[in-house]
């Protein structure tokens, strides 16, 4: 057991200042008076609120970002004493949840006092995290005009800082020695279910604030479905278990996964296992500023297989197990220093056979000027074998 | 350990079934010629679709209820082959993430088979788990008319069938258990940090398939905040350590606490203790059908302290940590049986001297004809003593 207390939490108030910054520029060339931002990660972003609470859907929270000056939180009263711990001073409170007015005046009071147009992010991946009926009364009594953020929000929080970066390293680095553990909790007999249960384990073990994310397989020569809940089948010889994990450290993810062969395994297993070691080495070196998403994909694609329709080969991650890019035939984003992206290639087991088996890999980098820098201890061809 | 795998996992078909035509009563009644619903606990209600990548906020997954017949899934093709293990055979896909079109035409193209008008959840505690600017499309895409649900969905998922409550039951018992073990990770010197992740371990080998939250926190003779991540700290002798976890089972969570005194505790410690037993079981007797949330809120309030002020001393519980009726001064909910709910109780540990110091506690029922039964094991007046 090995929990890094050393490493730093948390961010100098200088950055949050400078994400503020930064985003206020980009709302003037937009001609936007106000952000107004409503989820977990947009609001830490800004803010470093950091707390599991949001686990409960039953309040919502509110940030509103003015053209000039600091963010302003307007959010439930149980909140206030955490907020107060960060940057943010203007601290407005109201006694969620309040079935007449569940904060709808207050936020629409701030807004008409900060001016608009407001932004609300509402593209990819963007979710308004409130009633949709609350949201039209506030656009009613603001009387201001709402309309999409532009990408703002998703542009920012797509280029990580170096403290981000650590963060997430450290992220990494609990997940892999965990990883290195696999030995004593899964083995031959043992149920899948029980591995899931010991694995996060593990990851506590070494570090990890909490795990939530957790996914994996485990049949015979291959699998082929990743996103199933673990089933009480006990391990057997000849099966290819793979496990994947978002785990989180002062809120930041790790996000990629490792195959282990129960017993000696196939030849093709082998062969597969080192086809995908060889897409993400590929994909490593495609990922150089300058290059899209999509060319990063097709370098991947062509050793893994399966072309066009090949999938998400990896994704931009952070504050969230994935956001931003995805290594995709279609995404045409172009890569910058500061990314932090998954390569996640997948390959059939047995190419043209059709056999429904297929095999994942998954690894963590950052897009540096020079080339992508490992955040992950990259696996070598041979698989594990328990 | 002890892993309840004896426990069967997932519901009948008929369970989904009879889910299905109470909203299709209900939707008649409201003239709605479908339901469409974004959010995992929406969309696993209605099918049995259980899978943690709902953590990746990439990918939009919708599911269309119609008037009549069994639900529609129209998500990404990644999901498919889980979505085929649930009772639902409609299952319409498109390779997610696809930005010129991330399942908008292929949504409105079922709901125009389907008819209108659209009923979506969008009233307390709903959540539209899509990107606006997509849900504006689909709007106008499909021709029809959109509106609120009326709350149908929120009010068949307050009242739990027998399976339902089952499953709570276990996740209780699988916290009561790791509550029980709290000496082995817990006590004077250890910082509240370590056993934080400790809990979690416990948790997850009493048979928790995950832990979606906890929370806590531990100060002299008291605290004053529940909802801040756990410091490095350590643990002091006269500290008061509470500690609150929602784990889930089979997609059901407890929710509940326990408060620990580190050595011996002080005379306030011990009546404010015994006050919010007293609180509790004043409110498990005000817990009964025809009663009101704020009745059972006003009973408690009146042994635990507060007033109207008290803010919300126990809530709704079931796929959610938190879902449905509050019990608070507002909330006119009526108790129906089958409503499984939270007490809660929270008081000043000095009261009246104004100390900042409070302590909270919180036990899980059901409300059943006869009166309420307790899901959680309650705790008795005397605070435990590590």
């Amino acid at each position: 057991m090995s929990v890094d207390i050393a490493a730093p939490r948390g961010f100098e108030r200088a950055e949050f200042e400078a994400r503020t910054h930064a985003a206020q520029a980009a709302m003037a060339a937009e001609g936007l008076g106000a952000l107004l931002l409503t989820t977990e990660p947009e609001v830490r972003y800004f803010t470093g609120y950091l707390t599991r609470f949001w686990e409960s859907p039953s309040r919502s929270w509110f940030l509103v970002l003015p053209a000039r000056g600091a963010p302003i939180a307007v959010i439930p009263s149980i909140g206030a004493a955490l907020m107060a711990q960060t940057w943010i001073s203007d601290i407005r409170t109201w006694p969620a949840p309040r079935p007449k007015d569940d904060g709808v005046s207050l936020l629409a009071e701030t807004l008409r006092e900060v001016g608009g147009p407001v932004g609300v992010p509402m593209g990819y991946e963007a979710h308004l995290r409130m009633p949709l009926g609350d949201y039209v009364r506030v656009q009613a009594a603001s009387g201001l005009e709402f309309r999409g953020d532009a990408g703002i929000v998703a542009a920012l929080r797509a280029i990580k800082s170096e403290a981000e970066i650590d963060k997430i390293r450290a992220a990494c680095a609990i997940a892999t020695r965990a990883y290195a553990r696999m030995g004593e909790i899964a083995g031959e007999g043992v149920p899948l279910s029980t591995v899931f249960r010991g694995f996060q384990r593990l990851l506590l073990e070494e570090g990890a604030d909490w795990v939530p994310y957790i996914s994996g397989a485990a049949a015979q020569g291959g699998y082929d479905d990743v996103i199933s809940p673990a089933s009480d089948m006990p391990l057997a010889l000849g099966d290819v278990m793979m496990l994947d994990t978002g785990a989180v450290r002062d809120g930041y993810f790790c996000d990629f996964d490792r195959n282990f062969a129960i017993g000696a395994p196939s030849a093709e297993v082998q062969v597969a296992h080192a086809r995908l070691i060889e897409a993400t080495e590929v994909g490593l070196a495609a990922a150089r500023p300058g290059a899209r998403a999509c060319d990063v994909f097709a370098a991947m694609a062509q050793i893994a297989g399966g072309g066009e329709t090949a999938g998400r080969l990896g994704h931009g991650l952070g504050m969230q197990l994935t956001e931003g890019l995805s290594l995709t035939a279609q995404d045409e984003s172009v890569l910058q220093p500061g990314m932090v992206i998954t390569l996640e290639p997948g390959t059939e087991v047995s190419p043209g056979q059709n056999l429904g088996k297929i095999m994942v890999h998954e690894e963590n980098i950052v897009i540096r000027e020079g080339g992508a820098e490992r955040l992950t201890q990259f696996s070598g061809p041979e698989i594990v074998v328990l």
